[in-house]
This record gives structure tokens, C-alpha cells and sequence, in this order.
């Protein structure tokens, strides 16, 4: 009778859920074993979980199992305890409990002051619910652990005595209470007008109903209740381990609840990191993005602009200032520069990522993953060509080896295009196409890498051992981050589509010129299982406790130079349709945000939606005719001279590109990055000519030395910006022949004249056609230090020839790069290397040196 | 009045508590800031938690932002929730309602059924708490959320009416109650004979007592309560990996409760690893240690014998069978082999570390940083070298950059004997000495490493671009886990100690003779940074449930191949007194626990109790004349041949690797890896002759196809011989001469009539004894396959000289390492390498051809 009220109103509000979110239905697990309940706690499509044991298998430990945000029963210590203290709207009373206020509710038993209720059990979670929303309805509860019998027997032969006034309400649990399970009431008025309920089992999906609520609401946009951690800046500055040091970070579970993931999307490393699951795409897929902020430079010195801070600054104004979502999203530092010259990548001052120490480290070891990729792929490479070489008179026998299970191992086959599984099914042609790749050794372009300057490893020669009989060649060894493998993570969306890139991955040219693919080497599969954690970004926070992921660090002249498509892709679901991503490009616009828009944009398909255009009045100066040498730039950091006509001339450079910005249709907001010597006549000078040249705003950024309070500004303008039009467009099309891709980008970016394309460059292009990758975007290999192919040619360069030396391709990342002078892929220590001075205090465990 | 008994009484448990630990002081803290909370959380040395703060400050949100462990308040929810579900072991009430029940106590207010309690309050915590607590007393209660005032004025005007009888209990608590703080009771009689309690502000040290005595019970010996995992092994038995996979792995966190380690004694690394903070040997450090069992092998064939399994499954049986707290320790393996020809090393069948995957993959990152650490010396001597020879002619321009930052660097002073921190201070021959270690090329033995089986790189040039100006040398790659920082890991035992090992690395010789070290590169402070984290060992579960420690892996033959002293030294404490920790020696017990014994417990002090010796009956037939070839004998498992006489005959290996382990005064168990195709015959054969050997015990060993269950036996006889009178004895003393040494081990190990050593080995050992390395421990690299120098010589060699090629040391690790004979230090790819049948399914992320 009851029952079926309560079962269709739970139909009811089923049916409007489903109405906002048509594929959801509310998910009640029962469960009989208690192995399961931590697999079931994490699985995001159960909204509900009900133990049914014996009563006496119900310990505290098995039933607080239950994770609280399941517990449908009430019955784990957490939702007892929120019961108590009142907070109705973040826990689950036991059902049987709500059932019976509604009850009461119905038939007038609750509201008026001076009733009374007498509850009869044994203190089980159900009671002290009941009592709990009785009591809150203002009434006098009265309960006791005595067996209905007994209590008959002593007190209740008069209820009306006991309570001392008619109509009293009395509710009895039977003993069942304590397994808390689920309970139909069944209700009586008695001669004396008293209202008794008894409750009884019953299979109750109300609270069921309210789990899958509260789990839609989670996957709304919704402003985060973000804790920031509060700053207070030294003047001057202190070095950027000590600031790491002085915060203390949020632990990094509490940071991920803040920012909406589930406990079971993370993966936890210590305290301070987090992997996040890629399953978070799937949960959010109907959550619209962010506005999606690209952080780019002008033409940098060789000290760089501080795009890293702004990055960092920009998303600590916005969410610990504007309390607005933001995500940054940066790229994991090489290992090598942090102990060459460079020192951190993790932003400075007080705009950083923090602990400094663990992201400029290890972090949670995905270079070392994609160096041991790498490396796997160079020595399949030559124990392949060693062993071909070497057993070339017994063809058969190495057949027989390869196929030593008695199986022949699927995937080279089907690209040789036999789909056959039993060795003696196989033609000698097919044989011998099968067990030889023949490759030419002078035609690998694979290279081994480590994450060490490692100057010694540029040219080397390998295979000098009598074992590798001979089969000495030259080869070199690149820092990791140069690796394609990288290049692959941070293009990649998914952990299929990083396995088909790799399977393409060319590592080389058989010696009749067929490409040769990491496929053909049996290898992806292994690759695969090599990088299936790295592939997952990792979450870390800012100086002010605000999200930041951390994920690939591709080279930006090799490579693309930008962090991966994944985080930003995570990171645009998280933040909502209201909250800003922050993602940073390498080297300057003309080359960082080039490669941005033409091969990440076009491979991730997300619209960017304002660019951040940092500028330095120290480079500006650079441009305009000042020093070119970095330590004396360096050094005029610390040595104030104002000189407006520098800085006046240099903004030529600014302004190029500005337009190169606006070359791709999207809004510009330029940031000067004041340093403690800039003038307020330079910074108003800048920003001046900044606004005349097409920018939406151009402010003076002091994050580094007050952290996000001092981006405010800067993140206000980003947000007016973000809600101009936005008239995003690739500057060429695939379709195009390589050599006017080329042409386009040196043209229209660079201000060349044109290409000056070599014989070695042309043969190369004409091969990547034959071989099917001319429709590859490209990107170009240039130096960061100017517009042109010159380091040394600042300002805005007319008039010249862009060469093209040699082209190459990343087949698995997916472009081709033409090489436009030489481009070093392995950096040296200097004279004076940074870890001379980093030390490690062995009581504390804090480090010096790292700056 | 009655306060002053309260405190009385706790000074007096505090008093008996300091009696069984004098340094105990509970402590507790009083936060006034939140952030704070969570810090103080994590602090041992902190024993209760009070929030201090205006009550609206105190949201449901910041009150649970204390851990209920130290919630001495009893205001957490958890909190609540025990008290609710009536679970007062483990939870805290508030004080102050302890108070009251001692107060009630007194006064013979409880026990009496038929009493009635009248509760006045807000429904907080207090209130709940005292309802409980006099509700189990078998009393009724009554509750109401009125103020005293309306309630006399409705209801209290005459008590006895109210409640029906005379001489109830009223106990009023006041509005501070929401706060939760602590009260002091004041009680009075009323006329009627009720009994009146009123609730008021006392700062109560009770609970901080019983959270203090709750810790102190965590740091004593008890049996773990440790829920293993059930095994439902099948036959045929699996593969590993679909082993590993079809068991669901408890949460590393709950293991880590299990087994008695504290929330911030660990740092989760993904759901199923963790790093263990060696911290914890300070708070345990009075603890006596567990039972030290050391599993070694029989002479192998090149397949192993299984001892990582025995050690497993051990494990297993200890501890969910035999329900004693149990750790095995492994070694972390190579990534180079694991896809090259070995496959995992996790152990197998029913008794393996799981995930399987993880364990033989990146783990935690330990090898990637010892891969770090060992080349960015290899860089930093090269690039010395170059420095140092192509600024020849301008010393002083080098120490000028040495010097750029205007101090100098300390530790490179201190060694050369230099108390100046003043670049002007200097003489020019002390710059001289400072700037220039004058490397000798072809004196560098530090060689770089790779994790990767990747043959090309075991000779190799470096040095050859124009970069490098002609310093091209010949140089070589080994596998990363024949790094000495490998063997260092190994060996440390603590932050300390390691970076003080680091620096102590000999990286080579200058042109003079003298020892080139790591700290004259200045980079130990560096290395230690890097390594900071692959110090503490990583935490993992067996099939069952039990814990593991997998910790370092150094290479058996150059350097001394056993897991890591600190693994073990945790371990020990962890598991307590009547616990066992079992570890794991490489190859054959001439070698690895002969190494076991002589250098890792001499450098540890830990004292074994029992040697596991592991013996097959196919590597016993191999020693007694059968098949000596690695696939026949392989393929012998499928193809059952009984035969006795071989068994008898190779027993004698069994017998000889008995008697070693007696030399140093330790009882030995022979456990039989019992294979599907071994005879019982053979099996009681091996078990008899064991024990007429002098064996305390031989038994078969099913761990392979029933898990634990199926080395109950052998967990027995470990508990019976550790019971034993134990003569540990080192086979040298440190301060005999070099050859000395090496002779002993050959004889009284090996079997040697005597050592052969050649002009190079002598005049190496004469230098290592000019420059005070002479007392340092023998480590032998010599073939596992042959107790003599020669891999096919079976069973037991005699009468053979053992030829020492050459001498080397490895000074950090501090051992000194003669060549019997050429060790690889880079195995190959074979032309079948495992990674041809390994992926990666890209939807449900499972691995497939890990074995």
C-alpha cells in the first residue's frame, strides 16, 4: 500500500533525471561478497551499494568498507556521524528512516511542539537517525534499548502513563536494526490514540535515487570550493627552493576533490602528485570546455621571458583571486638542463609549481619511460640488423626461432599482408619476407637517448665489441625529450591511438628504400605497455594551491615544443564552460604558437580562444639595438638605465608578432613581464604600443614577485578577451605540397622573401611524397632567437632567403621537420654546471642548490 | 572538586604508561590555524588534536579535517559513527561525557534498569554521546532539543510527572555543546530527588592519555590482523600475468595498516605500490627485530631454480596460513631482461608479487634514477676532461667560472685539505689543485648505463663530433643495474650514510696515480638529490595478500646480488619479534650467500637465523651427469623420466652448498621445488640424503601450483629451525690481506686447492693496498653455474686452481671485486625477444605476453 507510493515516486524523479541525462540509470549494487566492495566503491557506474551478510558478519570494519558517497544505507560511521551532527544534505539517513518520517508526515504525527516520541531498539543506525529528524522537527524523543516484550511487560502496559500525554508516537526497530538493512513501515493507531510503527525489511531505492543525483550534480559545471594557500611575499625575492619550501602544499587527494575528480581517477605519487585516469574524458564528455588561453612569447633572449610564470601567475589570479576554475598546464623540464645550466622549469619567484623539487626531478618518471621506449626500439634495431646479418645462410633456422612457440606472432604479417597463423602455411617468398627486414644500416634514423647533457654521446661509434661481429656503425644519442616518443605523448588522445602512432614510428630504410617501422620490429606492443602510465597527466598545484597538470615536454625546434594535448583536453573538461585553461608554447610566438595552431589545434581539434603575448622590457631593449649577450643582459638586470628609445624600437618585434597572432584570428592580450629595473615610462611605452598594434589589452605583470595578486590584472583582461569573437583559422591546408607548407610559414610568419630549398632537402621531400606523408603538417626547425634563420638578426628581419638544409619527418607524430640550419639535440655540461652547488641536507632531507 | 580527581587520575595513567616507555609525553596540540591541521595530523610525535575556534568557524567541513585517530574531541564524524554503532574500542567520546558517566557512576545514578536520563541539547555530539553510553547501561532516555527554560516552562515544572517516576536524571548541556569543547560537570539534587548534571567549559587531557596509550599498543609486537586473499588455484596452472590479473590486490594503504605503518610512513604510488619513509626505524627503533631467514640455492641451471618463489610462497604460507607477521624482500629487476629473454621476475605460479606488471616494469622509478645518477657522472667526467684540457692555457679563466656565483664551492675544498671560502684567498697552487684534477682518460673505469638489453653499446667510441676537439676515448654501456649506485642502494642505510658512499666513488685515476672521486666532480650532492626517493622501498602485496618489499637489485657476479639492507631492516621491525622477514640471495649459495653473509650482514649487523636452500630435482639430475643444454633440460619438465641414480649423484651438489652454509654457524632447511614431472621417489631421495647432509629439515614445496598453502611444510621447519641455537660466524676477518681473503672464499667455498692470481690482478690489489682500500670484503665474480670457475663442471669440482684475472673495486659500495674469468655487464636481445609477443590491449589497458 505505502510501499508502492514510495517505489513510484522514485520512478518518478528516475524519469526527470533521465530527462536532463537520457543514458543514466541509477545503479544499486548488491553484494555478497565483501572482496568486491573496493572495486565497486571505484566504479563510477554504481550509485548505490548494499551489503546483505548475516548479521554478525556486519563488523564495523566490513560495513565502513562501503565508501560514504555509496552508502545508500547510512549505516558507515561517516554518514552516522554527519546524521548527528546535522548535516542532512551531504549523507545518507537509512532509508527506512526517511520512509517513516514521510509517514509521519502524512497522518500529522510530526510538527507540533510538546509531542512525543518513544523509539524502542538497540541503538543501531536506524534509531539515532529516527531520533535525530524527530528531534529536529522539535520533539521530545524518548528511547530505549529495551525488546518491545519486555518494555510491554514494564512500562508500556499504559503508554499514555509512561509519556504522560495522549497520542505519543511510538516506533519500534526490530532487531534487524543493527544490519541496518532496509525496512517497510507498518503503521496503527491504538485505543489510546497512540501512532505505532513497525518497521520491516524493505528493498528501498529512494537513496539510491539521491547517489545518482548527487552524481550529476558532480559532473555540472560548478565553481570549485577551492582552499587556496595563502602567500606573503619577501622583499627581495627569496631563491625559488626556498619559496617552494616555505609552503606547504595541499595534500594532493584534497586538491583533486576540490577540482571535481573521484578518488578512484587518480592515481596518487606521495603526497604531492597525482596520474589522472583518461576515464575522466568519458565521464565528462557532454561537460562543454573552458575557454581554452595560449601563453606565447616575442622573440626571446637566450635567458627566456618568463612565459613559465606568467603561465603559473595567470592561473593563480584566476582561481585564487577571481575564484574562477583555472587549470595551467605546463611541460615536464628535461632532467639534463636542471643539472647543466638552465636549472627549474617550474615557473619562479612567486609564480611556481610547487614542490619545485619533484617537478623538476623525476616527477612521476615519464622521460624515464619514454627513454627506456626509445632505447628498446635502437636495440631492436641493430640486434635485428646483427642477427639478419649473421644467420643470413639459414634463413629457416631463424624463421624456426621467431616462430619457437610454435605460433607466428600476428601483427608483422598482417602488415606484410599474409593473414595466415601456421609457420607451415607460409610460401618461401612469404618466409623470407617474413624473417628478413633487411635493413640498411647507414639508413636508420633511429637514435638512443638519455636525460643527461651528455656532450660525449653527439657522435659516437657503436657495435665495436667482438660479439656484434663487425657490424660497427655510427650513431649518436639524443637528449630524451628529442625522442619521437615524447613528440607521440604529447600529440596522442588516447592510449590507441598512442599504439598506432608508434606502430608508424619510421625508424629507418630497408635497402630498397621501404620505410621501416617500429611495427615491422615487433616492438609497439612492448612500446605500448612502456608508456601505458606515462600517458596520464600529472596533477600538481601552485604556490597558492590552485590545479596544475604537468604532462610531455617535447623539444620546440625538432619538435613541437608545446605540453600535451591530453591535459588540456582533461583540463578543459574540469574547469567547465566558465573556467579558463592556461597551456604554454616553447620559444616564441613565431615558432611555439605556430606549431600550436597548425599541428596541436589541427591534431586535438580544440579552438584557442586567446593568446597571452609575454614581453620583457630587457628583450625589447635587445631587439631595439641593446646587448645581445645574455649575461650582459642578465647582468643589466641588475643595473637600472632607462632608455625609452630601445624599448620604442624594439616593440617592432612585439608587433610582428601580434600580427602573426592575429594572422590565425585570435583575440591578443600582451603581458610585460616587469622585472625589479624596469621604468614605469618603459612598461606604459610597451603597453602603449602594444594596444596601437591590434591588442584587446596589454598589462605590466608583477607575479614574480607577488604572485597571482599580482596577475589580476592581466586575468581580467584574458577574460574580457575570451568573450570577443573568435575567428580561428590554420594558416595553410594539408592538402598543399609540402614545399608551399613551408613556403606559407616562412612568408607569412617568418617575413622571408622565400625558401631557398637544397638538393638534399628536395630529394628527401620528393621521397616523404612517394611514400604517401606529403599531406603531414610541418614544423619548421629554426632557431628561437629570431624571426629569420640568424640568431643574431633581431628586431623585425627583412628581405631574406629562408634555407631549408635537410627535411625530415616524425611519421609517428605525425609532421615533418625541415631543418633550417643545424639544431644541437644534445646539450653540454658548462664550466660551472649547476649541480656543483645542489647538496641535500641528509637530516632534513631539503635541498640546496635547485633554483 | 571532582575536576581535580579527573586530573588526578590522568597523571596517574600517564605515570604507569612512562613506566614501559620513560621517553613517552603525550602531547596535545591546540590549533588555532587550520591549515595546520593537516600537518599535525601526520606528526607521531602529536597524540590528540583541538580545534580552538569561534563556532561558526567550526564547520562540519574543518572538523573533519582531523584525522579521528588524534580527534581526542570525539567531534569527527567517524568518531560519531563508532560511538552510534556502540564500537567504543576504537572511537573517542567527548570528554566531557566520560566525565559524566564517572560522575553518575559515583553517585549511584546508573546501572539500575527502569531509570529514566532526561538529555536537554541540540542533538550534537555530546548529547549523542551520552545517550549511547546511558542507553547501554540499559537505562531510558529521553531527549530534546528545547532550551531549559521552555522546557520548564512545558514540561519540567515537576519532573517526576514528566518522566513518571521520581529520582531521574536530568543532564543539561548548553548551547557551547555545537562546539564540542570540553566541559566540567557540576551536578546537584533536586527536591524531587532528581538528579540535575550541567555540562561546562574544562580542558580535558583524558582522551589525549588513551590516544597516547593507543600508540603506544601500535609500536609492541601483535599478530597482524591481516585479511589475506583467497586463492582458487587451478590446474593446468595459468600463465603468471593471468595469475596475477584474475586476483584483485587489497589497497597498498589498507596493507600497510595491516602490517602496523602509519598514514604519513607512507607515500602511495598508484593503488598497489608504496614508498615506506625510513623514518619509521626511528619510531620502532626499540623494537626487537623478527626472524631472519635468508633463501639461497643449489649450483642453477640457467633457468634458476626458483628461490623468488620459494621466498614467495614462504611468505605466503607464514602468513596466511600460519598466521605469523611475515615480509619477503626481492629485488627489483632489470627492464632489460624482462624484454629480452628472461620475462619476469615476480616470482610465478601461485606464489608471485602482483600486479605483476608493475613489479617488472618502471616500479617506482628506482633503476630510472640510478640510470640518472651513474650518467650524469659519466657526463660530468668527460665534460671535466674537455674542459680542463682545452682551457689549458687559462687556468685562471676556468676558475673564474668555477667561482662565478663569488663563493666557492665547499665540498671540493675540503678534500683537497683547502679552509677557504674566499676566491682571493687562494695561493695559485692551491687554484691550480682546485681547478685541475687532471683525469687520465684512459685511467676512467666509471662507465655509463643503460636498462635496456642492448648489445651495440658494449664497446663503444664517444667523443667523436667536433664538439668534443679529439677527445674521442673507447668506452662502453653496462645494464643499469650493474651501476655501483646500485650497489650502494643496496648497502645504505640511510640518507646519510648514502651520500657519504656516493662520495667516496672512485671514478677513475689522475695522470699522478691518485683516485679520482665523485665528490671531486662536485656531484655526490647531486646524486644524492636524485636518489633521494629511490631509497625508501616500495611496499607490494603476494597473491595472498601479504606484504612485500621490493628494494634494489644489484648484479649478482660484479657486485653482491641481494636485496637492499634497509628493505630488510624495516621488514625486520615491522613483522616484530616472533615474526620473519625473508630475503632473497642471486645464484647459487656459493656465491649469493656467501655474499649474503660476508658483506651484506657484516655491513648491516643483522644476524641471520635460517638458510632456505632451494634445490630441483632437474638441476640435481644435471649435476649428477644429466642434460646440461637450458632447453633440454627445459623440455625435459614435459617428458616425466625417473631416475634415481642421477638424483643420488647430484646430490652431492646439495650436500657441498649444506656444508657452506655451516661454515658460518646458521641452520639450513632444504626446500624442494617440486616440478609436475618429479617422482615422489626422487623427491623423498633428495629429502633423505638433505638430512643425513646435516640439514635441520628437507621438505617438497607446492607454492608453484597451491600457493602458500602448499609450502605450509616448509613454514613450519623455518619456524622450527629459527627456534635453534644459531653460531653465526663471519668465513674472514676484514683486516686479512686481499689475496688472503680471496684465497679462503676459493678453498672453503669453491672447493679450491688454491688461487691463481695474475700480474695484472697483483698489481692492481697492490695498488688498492697503497691507497687504504686493503681491508675492504671480498665479492667474487665467478660463473652461478658451476661451484668452480668453469660453467659445465657439475656437481662438485675438486682439485682445480680458481685463476683471478683481474681485481677491481667498487670503493662507495665498499667491496673489492675480483674477476674469475669475463662477465658481461650488458646482455643481449636473442632473435626472439620477449617484446615480439607483449601488448597492450588499448580498451580494457590489459597486458598481454608478460610471463
Amino acid at each position: 500500500f505505502f510501499c508502492r507510493g514510495i517505489i513510484q515516486k522514485s520512478r518518478e524523479e528516475v524519469a526527470s533525471l533521465q530527462q536532463c541525462r537520457p543514458a543514466l540509470t541509477p545503479v544499486l549494487a548488491i553484494v555478497q561478497v565483501t572482496d568486491e566492495v573496493l572495486k565497486l566503491n571505484e566504479d563510477p557506474k554504481v550509485h548505490g551499494l548494499v551489503l546483505h551478510l548475516p548479521t554478525a558478519l556486519l563488523s564495523g570494519r566490513v560495513l565502513n568498507s562501503i565508501s560514504p558517497e555509496k552508502d545508500v544505507q547510512g549505516v558507515t560511521d561517516v554518514n552516522l556521524g554527519k546524521l548527528v551532527r546535522g548535516d542532512l544534505e551531504d549523507s545518507f539517513a537509512p532509508p527506512i528512516a526517511r520512509v517513516v518520517m514521510e509517514l509521519l508526515e502524512q497522518h500529522g504525527q510530526l510538527g507540533g511542539g510538546g509531542k512525543t516520541a518513544l523509539i524502542l531498539g538497540n541503538s543501531g543506525a536506524l534509531e539515532v537517525a529516527l531520533q535525530c529528524l524527530i528531534q529536529r522537527r522539535g520533539m521530545l524523543v524518548l528511547t530505549s534499548g529495551w525488546k518491545v516484550a519486555s518494555l510491554q511487560k514494564q512500562v508500556i502496559i499504559a503508554p499514555q502513563e509512561v509519556i504522560g500525554a495522549a497520542g505519543c508516537i511510538a516506533l519500534s526497530c526490530t532487531a534487524h536494526s543493527r544490519a541496518a538493512l532496509c525496512y517497510v513501515a507498518e503503521h496503527e493507531v491504538d485505543s489510546t490514540g497512540g501512532f505505532w510503527v513497525i518497521a520491516l525489511p524493505l528493498p528501498g531505492p529512494r537513496n539510491v535515487v539521491r547517489s545518482a543525483c548527487r552524481w550529476l550534480r558532480q559532473q555540472r559545471y560548478r565553481p570549485w570550493r577551492l582552499r587556496s594557500l595563502t602567500l606573503q611575499p619577501l622583499s627581495p625575492v627569496p631563491s625559488d627552493i626556498e619559496i617552494s619550501r616555505s609552503q606547504s602544499p595541499k595534500a594532493i587527494e584534497l586538491l583533486a576533490r576540490e577540482v571535481g575528480l573521484l578518488p578512484d581517477e587518480i592515481e596518487a605519487h606521495g603526497k604531492t602528485k597525482a596520474k589522472v585516469r583518461l576515464s575522466l574524458l568519458d565521464r565528462l564528455k557532454e561537460q562543454p570546455d573552458g575557454k581554452y588561453v595560449l601563453v606565447a612569447g616575442i622573440t626571446p633572449t637566450p635567458l627566456g621571458e618568463g612565459k613559465s610564470t606568467v603561465t603559473v601567475g595567470l592561473a593563480q589570479a584566476l582561481t585564487a583571486h577571481l575564484k574562477l576554475n583555472s587549470f595551467a598546464c605546463l611541460r615536464q623540464p628535461s632532467q639534463g638542463p636542471t643539472f647543466g645550466v638552465k636549472g627549474g622549469a617550474a615557473g619562479g619567484g612567486y609564480a611556481q609549481v610547487i614542490p619545485m623539487e619533484e617537478f623538476n626531478l623525476h616527477l612521476t618518471g615519464d622521460i624515464h619511460a619514454i627513454t627506456a621506449a626509445n632505447n628498446l626500439v635502437a636495440a631492436a634495431i641493430d640486434a635485428r640488423v646483427l642477427h639478419e646479418a649473421t644467420q643470413s645462410d639459414k634463413v629457416c633456422a631463424r624463421f624456426e626461432r621467431l616462430c619457437s612457440s610454435r605460433r607466428l606472432p600476428p601483427s608483422p604479417l598482417q602488415k606484410l599482408g599474409i593473414d595466415k597463423t601456421e609457420p607451415g602455411a607460409l610460401t618461401p617468398e612469404e618466409i623470407r619476407s617474413f624473417v628478413r627486414l633487411d635493413i640498411d644500416p647507414s639508413g636508420i634514423t633511429w637514435q638512443r637517448v638519455v636525460d643527461t647533457n651528455d656532450r660525449f654521446l653527439r657522435k659516437i661509434t657503436i657495435g665495436q665489441a667482438s660479439t656484434e661481429k663487425g657490424q660497427a656503425r655510427q650513431a649518436q644519442f639524443d637528449i630524451a625529450v628529442a625522442s619521437e616518443v615524447m613528440a607521440i605523448l604529447a600529440l596522442t588522445d588516447g592510449l590507441r591511438d598512442m599504439k598506432e602512432r608508434f606502430s608508424r614510428m619510421v625508424v629507418g630504410s630497408s635497402r630498397t628504400g621501404r620505410p621501416v617501422t617500429a611495427q615491422d620490429l615487433g616492438v609497439s606492443g612492448a612500446l605500448a605497455i612502456l608508456m601505458k602510465d606515462a600517458i596520464k597527466p600529472t596533477l600538481m598545484q601552485t604556490l597558492e594551491g590552485t590545479p596544475v597538470f604537468v604532462h610531455a615536454g617535447p623539444f620546440a625546434n625538432i619538435a613541437h615544443g608545446n605540453s600535451s594535448v591530453l591535459a588540456d583536453k582533461l583540463a578543459l573538461k574540469l574547469v567547465g564552460e566558465e573556467g579558463f585553461v592556461v597551456t604554454e608554447a616553447g620559444f616564441g610566438a613565431d615558432i611555439g604558437m605556430e606549431k600550436f595552431f597548425n599541428i596541436k589545434c589541427r591534431t586535438s581539434g580544440l579552438r584557442p580562444n586567446v593568446v597571452v603575448l609575454v614581453a620583457t622590457v630587457r628583450a625589447l631593449k635587445m631587439h631595439g639595438g641593446g646587448p645581445k649577450n645574455p649575461l650582459e643582459a642578465f647582468f643589466s638586470r641588475c643595473s637600472p638605465w632607462q632608455n625609452l628609445q630601445l624599448v620604442a624600437d624594439g616593440c617592432s618585434n612585439l608587433r610582428k608578432q601580434i600580427e602573426i597572432a592575429q594572422l590565425f584570428g585570435v583575440p591578443v592580450v600582451v603581458a610585460v613581464n616587469v622585472f625589479r629595473t624596469d621604468t614605469e615610462a618603459e612598461i606604459d611605452l610597451v603597453c602603449r604600443i602594444a594596444r596601437d598594434s591590434g591588442a584587446s589589452d596589454a598589462v605590466a605583470c608583477y607575479h614574480w614577485s607577488r604572485g597571482g595578486r599580482g596577475c589580476v590584472e592581466l586575468a581580467r583582461a584574458v577574460r574580457k578577451a575570451a568573450q570577443q569573437p573568435n575567428h580561428f583559422r590554420f594558416l595553410y591546408d594539408l592538402q598543399m605540397p609540402i614545399v608551399e607548407k613551408i613556403r606559407t610559414i616562412a612568408q607569412k610568419v617568418y617575413g622571408a622573401d622565400d625558401v631557398e630549398v637544397s638538393q638534399e632537402a628536395q630529394a628527401k621531400i620528393d621521397n616523404y611524397n612517394e611514400q604517401g606523408f606529403g599531406n603531414l603538417p610541418i614544423c619548421m626547425a629554426k632557431t628561437h632567437l629570431s624571426l629569420s634563420h640568424l640568431p643574431d638578426w633581431k628586431g623585425v628581419p627583412t628581405g631574406f632567403l629562408l634555407p631549408i638544409r635537410d627535411v625530415r619527418a616524425s611519421i609517428g607524430a605525425g609532421f615533418i621537420y625541415p631543418l633550417v640550419g643545424t639544431m644541437s639535440t644534445m646539450p653540454g655540461l658548462p664550466t660551472r654546471p649547476c649541480f656543483y652547488d645542489m647538496d641535500l641536507d641528509p637530516d632534513t632531507e631539503q635541498i640546496a642548490g635547485l633554483f
